[in-house]
């Protein structure tokens, strides 16, 4: 048994009565979601217990995640794994999930239905392996079909900016504010300044309100995606809801393979978070994967089609103006960036400047419309340490925050993509000036890497720049796995990802000193030091692989509650001697702080008397 | 397949034609050693290739790992992994290494030779699993018997500290400045400051001298270790030689459990790196695990045992004062430390000062008269993110910094161990004082974990903490493995922990801007950009691992030399498009820079004169 054997192991024993692993079933292989249940089923940890807080309205529940402690108590953490972990609600990929805000859409009265575009064969993408170059056939469309669209009537700003700019505080801002614990004027104003976003597609009524703004817990994104090489719908929505049973807080659907509409229309019927995409991707699938034969109209015509569908929010690669393009030629890496390179290459053949930028106010049009978030996408990001913090990059920030006014004052929500390949002493310059040139709009990075030099194990040279860069002000992560630069990831590297983002985002919380972050952490150690093995196990982030590990060494059960561990054995335990002190002094483990100070004063008069030569009285 | 079978199935293909897994054979368990040439044996990833760097006299040949590159060229690495990455050297665990430091110990001609101290059944720990608490019997001896042990002659100062006071520059001091790509004169200096230790015990001559100091490369300690519950002898050296191959700088042998002395023999004499240890371990076992039972005396002959088998630097918990042991009281989760919890423990039950620190000039005599190196041990650093950069922490570091005082006016080279867990915002207070209060002795520390929340995962929490504290200027850092918190480490823990370091040490190597830490970040990424597959695995800190998590997605021969990758697909690539536009602009990706800023140059005039309305000129 490795530790990463034990990982899988422990992995898999967490699902393998509901969940069988994606790939095997040839359903999978042409496309279709066959085992429904089993699929979107992520059942709670031994120990997690689903709770809901509760707001002014009856239909405004909360999900939280209680683990249950032996002594009695609990402890609430931020949950985002949707209704998948309440054994109270059934849930069926093929019926979706409920759409919890279609009431208070449609009670602000500022919609309408509409008959919305019509589906046309190149939206699931170019099928390039059939023979003769054919069109893809739609063998998988999700059940019920489409639904009808929703948009802003007469064009209206339906955004939550729109409305805390008014004033008013909704049901979704009011979500939040019982999710991170503050107050709902305290979200209202975050978000009407633009420091935070609130990502929520009228279209995607299923999706739990969440912010992402420097004022709150910093967040965490999971990319999943097929591509021309690899994988299946089914294992896009199983990435999906096994990213968010881990604490994803949104997810960013890059499919580039076939099936790309329909993939999305599974992902966002059944996805409890935001869902972010890059419409660029699917426009260039539809133009055969040629960069110059992309135009504006089709570009359009995708972001429409994925609005109507509900996506939340999209990355556009506006800042790539052709005056940039140069100052990437004598990079290391040049453009790494996938929508930053395919708009660089329009711009070379058509000698233009890019239509993202040319018609980037009648892109606010439409995502003011839907309530769709921009992610303005660096496209110049740097791919490797020799490129960070470079001229390239730092021009199409400036740009980026020039594009940030436009869009605010167009009501639309807006964050920042940020790098990508930085060392530390570079890092902390790319959230400060993000910050100024974008006044305050939240940032939204990869990582940054901090070393090129461990293919295999990004997640690790990432989580230590994204833990960094989240303390610094950075609102949300987008995660790294192990696969980066090297394959697409699977089911596990999924897990991987995200428990290490959520790492650097917990760790980031902390140091910024968020109300109650901490909490959790003492939570732990009170377990640790009391060996509440099992308490430990289920107030981990991976409850799963810890308590793998630890049966490994000391597999018996009796172990789980003795009083040491494989560590030091039996005999000898500093965890011992130290609760033996506190008893000592401080009158054993519950006892009050003035009773610790009493029997440390006891004791150090005791010490003062005995006249000792190396003593010296405690207040010294 | 998942990522973590991946990782396990490359650790195995590794070594299986050489390397079988260590805990299976029927002699592990009784603690003898047998397969003995496959033990040791770590052969070289393909592309590695063991090469030497000369200094001033033919007896001081440098290692290094030359990794070649398909193009002809190759990349030269800092190597730790000892003779059994060469080809041309035959090595064999139970005749040990070649001592090639002999010769230079020897010609100083201030040692001598003595008969040693008698070995003792109690050496190797009291056997508590056997009825009636017999003692264990040596049955797994290191071949030939010790060697005759040595020290200076008349209890004279052999410690580098001395000599390099005294304005003598070593061969091991030059042998460090060809690893360092720095002047003798430099090393010379920083040691004689007492920034840098050179750990080098006269009875270990196997080693490869290395430097530990804030102005060298960031060095990685791997812990390995028996215990009481688990594990051999073959294990131990087998984890030793394994850690090394990754680029373990050191390795603490910190066995509790049986055969503890004949465990360090067979490590030592097997050992290219320097070896730590706590002796306050062994002394523990010594006395039946009754920590009120331990005295000066049964200390002091542990530290004469382990210094004539060649322990080139002790873990001394000298710090923990009587008088802190009550600001202990209040903590969340204690006193954490193995050694520090002991003495806390003694000192309580004995009502006096601790032996350590009443006696710490008689140990200093003992350890100078071997140049062992003190790392003077944080037994109070905090257990949790609670507890971190309090009072007790602190009282007990500025002790620290006298007895770092009181070592240095005694000629033994010194380090300080740091914490433990810390949230990343008070990371930096803990280096900044120490080295004011330690007048710039070098940092040694554990992690710190940024938080407490993720056990199975401490590798990553702790990664993150100990690149930032490494760039602020700790000089090594001891790693942590998966298992930390839940069990003892195995193989593939110990691999996992060393790279993670790695990648930290190396993180912190660039952001500090050490001369050519940023040319192996170059020639990776290059290969990257060239897509040259073959020299990004083997550049990589963990070729196996990229190799296989390549060929997870595309496996055939022929993808290795694609120029595409498995996420974007044959099609587009971004990669391919950056590499046109350098080739528009800059003449190809050999162009010169003046080639370069002509091509671009060109460019500019030819947009200016399209009269664009987006467009500005370059110059902007």
């Amino acid at each position: 048994m490795t530790s990463h054997d034990a990982h899988a192991r422990a992995q898999r024993a967490a699902t393998d009565p509901t969940t069988p692993s994606a790939p095997a079933t040839p359903a999978a292989a042409d496309g279709t979601v066959t085992d429904h249940e089993s699929t979107a089923a992520a059942t709670p940890a031994p120990g997690w217990h689903k709770g809901y807080l509760s707001g002014s309205r009856p239909d405004l529940r909360v999900p939280v995640r209680r683990v249950h402690l032996t002594d009695g108590r609990h402890v609430t953490l931020y949950d985002t794994s949707g209704p998948y972990t309440d054994p109270q609600v059934a849930t069926d990929v093929r019926g979706g999930l409920e759409p919890l805000r279609s009431g208070w859409i449609a009670e602000r009265g500022d919609t309408e239905e509409y008959p919305g575009r019509a589906p046309r064969p190149e939206d699931d993408g170019v099928r390039r392996t059939a023979p003769g170059g054919g069109l893809d056939t739609l063998d998988a469309v999700f059940p019920g079909g489409p639904r009808q669209p929703r948009r802003g009537r007469g064009g209206a700003a339906v955004t939550q900016l729109a409305y805390a700019r008014r004033g008013v505080i909704t049901p979704e801002m009011e979500y939040v504010a019982v999710r991170e614990s503050v107050e709902p004027e305290f979200v209202r104003e975050e978000i009407a300044t633009g420091r935070a976003v609130l990502p929520a597609n009228v279209n995607h009524p299923e999706s739990e309100p969440m912010a992402i703004g420097r004022n709150f817990l910093v967040k965490v994104n999971a990319n999943i995606g097929n591509s021309a090489v690899t994988s299946s719908i089914e294992e896009e929505v199983e990435k999906m809801t096994w990213a968010t049973r881990w604490g994803a807080d949104t997810v960013m659907d890059l499919s580039t393979g076939r099936n790309i509409h329909t993939t999305r229309e599974w992902v966002l019927r059944n996805s409890p978070v935001p869902i972010g995409t890059v419409p660029l991707y699917q426009a260039l699938e539809k133009v055969g994967g040629k960069a110059e034969e992309l135009s504006w109209e089709v570009y359009r015509d995708t972001v429409v089609e994925q609005a109507e569908q509900g996506v939340d929010y999209m990355t556009v690669h506006a800042g790539v103006l052709l005056r940039y393009v140069p100052l990437t030629a004598r990079r290391k890496t040049g453009i790494v960036s996938r929508g930053g390179s395919i708009m660089a290459a329009w711009c070379l053949a058509h000698h233009q400047e890019s239509f993202l930028y040319t018609h980037f106010e009648e892109l606010c049009e439409i995502l003011r419309a839907y309530d769709i978030t921009y992610s303005l996408g660096d496209g110049l990001r740097p791919g490797s340490i020799a490129d960070a913090n470079d001229e390239a990059q730092f021009a199409e920030l400036r740009t980026l925050g020039e594009l940030t006014r436009v869009a605010r004052s167009m009501d639309v929500q807006t964050m920042v993509e940020g790098p990508g390949h930085v060392p530390m002493h570079k890092i902390k310059e790319n959230i400060d000036l993000q910050q100024e040139i974008c006044d305050g709009a939240p940032f939204y990075t990869l990582g940054p890497l901090t070393t090129d030099i461990a293919p295999g194990y990004d997640y690790i040279t990432s989580g230590i720049g994204a833990a960094m860069i989240g303390w610094w002000g950075t609102a949300m992560l987008c995660y790294v796995t192990p696969k980066e630069h090297l394959g697409l990831p699977d089911r596990d590297d999924v897990k991987t990802g995200v428990i290490t983002y959520k790492i650097a985002a917990h760790a980031a919380d902390l140091a910024k000193g968020h109300p109650g972050a901490q909490a959790w952490d003492d939570a732990l150690s009170d377990a640790r030091f009391e060996f509440r093995w099992e308490d430990q196990f289920n107030l981990a982030l991976d409850p799963d692989t810890a308590r793998a590990f630890h049966d490994e060494t000391l597999p018996a059960e009796p172990a789980k509650t003795a009083h040491f561990c494989s560590m030091c054995g039996p005999k000898f335990c500093s965890m011992k001697i130290s609760r033996d002190i506190n008893e000592r002094f401080g009158g054993g483990v519950n006892a009050t702080p003035e009773e610790i100070e009493a029997g440390m004063l006891e004791k150090s008069q005791e010490f003062a008397a005995s006249g000792n030569r190396v003593y010296l009285p405690l207040a010294d």
